[in-house]
């Protein structure tokens, strides 16, 4: 029997136990074809049927309309940074951009290099990105409106949506696709790196609207088209595969195990409730992110020092919760409670913060 | 216990089993982690243990000095038909090409998009990529000349590499890269998506001289500079871990289990022997590639009729003998036989090919 620890990992994160079971039960021949999924050609039935059914879980599971393309990339959110602008960009019209950290200020980097006329319409930066802006002002003229659903490292994230009428919005949601419950209609573009929510590291979900596809520029490199995996179904060339089956087998879970988004949903609202409550009631853990913007999927907190928080982090580990250090940029602590993660190692954590402090306080 | 086949794949293909074995033995506890190597941080010890262990047996394999830098990158070879034009063309200069079939003729299409000075120097087009162009006349005022080493679709395989004095050789091995031995001093790059030789869909393998380095564009994204992949070791971003990992397992299975690249050699030659001696000492299967061009990983072959055939894809499915069809554009069969095919399968196939011609000969 494998040991397991509670896995707070930020990302590559926690898949359910079924999942990683289900993989390693059929390594050696994946579903009577007598090879490993490993080794199944993309173009057989085997793959085929694995791709298929994993688009049309995702378009159930977040209630696609037929204007929609479920994508297969690879590069991560990284490479979207720069294929968004290079595609989606309207010539002599500008592109807009949110600012809550990290992750969005990358994004506007890879749009700068290219050039393009960059506005950056709302920010957090004033307050080390502790929130997520109010007000996002709307210019009818901007080719796009780009967010970032989730803010891993700040542990923000957008409870709502900015409203941006007739302009597209452009989200990275790599972090918390598959989290929640939201209305995709107002999305040109979503992408997401799935080693949070979605799988493990090596594939981008891209989820591209018809009317974005006419944006396309001709003149672009052919992997760098958002067309040309429009067009071939994601199978222009070899697709990650294996990285593919496992975002099928999360999606399967999340529809048949859990019972789809809004079940998905109402769980992590509970492990949340669950930290932040218990944060809320006492002095010693101080939660980094205001109130109204704080993420289901990161509590990022910091102790009274230094040399308690490395303490807690020691004495966590060797009680098996995992992966509770901060990002090296800001230091702390976080817990990621994506998807995978349970509502008992959710508890297990908070008991043990709640004994750490008597112990420390 | 699996029941498994003899995989010809073209790839994704075989993987040695012992390699798959260890993924599914470790798969709910890697290394002791507590976790699936689905769920570790990149950044995590365990992870970057394999990195740094797989970095150092592919220089160690394929004999790199420290000139080269080995790197990780997504996206498939087709990706790299657009960085390596993008990264390596010297500003003025042509860049040149050799064509010997499908992967040359995109890399090329690739190279043109973005309105480089694209040289075709040798192609074999004329006889239907047959086979592998002798002569390949250099220019010293290209910023490479570029070779595809072995032909997937046509079967066709360079057996010694074009002498390019201080050209830059840049090379696509996605489909030969650790069967054989050769010099990588010439090369300013090699190229090569995992799926066929080297492990699975999902990582393309990058293998770049220092000098190279110093022509890559400060203007490009981010994501499509190679200075990016070899400043930060493959972790810009999350890499695809997970398939990175099953490189290191396959790096390791030909270092210790096979004795090394030469020792890996010598098995594909046997291997390649044992196939096309046969082939040539009937008429019922004729050979696609011209006899000094053969390549010894994809084995190409007619037989005298497409009922004939399709018999034989058939009848040899039964018997536990996949991946024979030929690739959808040109027809016909292939046997890829690549590292982790067995001398024994190969064995088998040679006398299910016997005993089918005897049959319907």
């Amino acid at each position: 029997m494998a040991q397991r620890i509670h896995n707070f990992n930020a990302g590559p994160a926690a898949l359910p136990l079924p999942v990683l079971e289900q993989i390693q039960s059929e390594m050696l021949d994946f579903r009577g074809s007598g090879m490993s999924v490993l080794e199944v050609s993309h173009r057989s039935k085997w793959f085929e049927e694995v791709l298929d059914d994993a688009i049309v879980r995702i378009k159930r599971l977040l209630k696609l309309d037929d204007r929609f393309h479920v994508l297969f990339l690879q590069g991560g959110a990284s490479t979207q940074f720069c294929m968004v602008p290079m595609n989606l960009a309207l010539p002599g019209k500008p592109v807009d951009y949110t600012d809550t950290g990290t992750w969005s200020t990358k994004a506007i980097k890879e749009a700068r290099i290219q050039g393009k006329d960059v506005r950056v319409t709302a920010s957090s930066a004033d307050r080390e990105f502790r929130y997520i802006p109010r007000e996002v002002p709307v210019d009818p003229d901007a080719s796009y409106l780009h967010v970032t659903s989730n803010n891993t490292i700040r542990g923000t994230q957008w409870r709502s949506f900015p409203d941006a009428g007739a302009v597209p919005l452009v989200s990275d949601m790599s972090s918390d696709i598959f989290s929640r419950v939201f209305d995709p209609s107002p999305f040109g573009l979503i992408y997401a790196g799935a080693q949070k929510n979605a799988g493990p590291a090596g594939v981008t979900l891209v989820i591209v609207r018809n009317d974005m596809l006419e944006r396309v520029p001709d003149s672009l490199p052919t992997m760098l088209k958002y067309t040309t995996f429009a067009e071939k179904k994601s199978m222009f060339n070899t697709p990650p595969c294996f990285a593919i089956y496992v975002v099928w087998l999360v999606a399967r879970w999340i529809e048949e195990t859990v019972g789809g988004i809004d079940k998905m949903e109402a769980v992590n609202r509970g492990k949340a409730d669950l930290i932040y409550g218990y944060m809320d009631s006492q002095d010693f853990y101080r939660g980094t992110a205001d109130a109204d913007s704080r993420s289901w999927m990161n509590v990022t907190f910091r102790l009274p020092t230094p040399e308690l928080e490395a303490q807690f982090l020691k004495e966590s580990l060797a009680q098996g919760l995992g992966g509770l250090k901060g990002h090296r940029s800001v230091g702390g602590c976080r817990a990621s409670i994506y998807n995978a993660v349970k509502v008992e190692s959710v508890q297990t954590l908070v008991d043990f913060m709640k004994d750490f402090s008597r112990r420390n306080g």
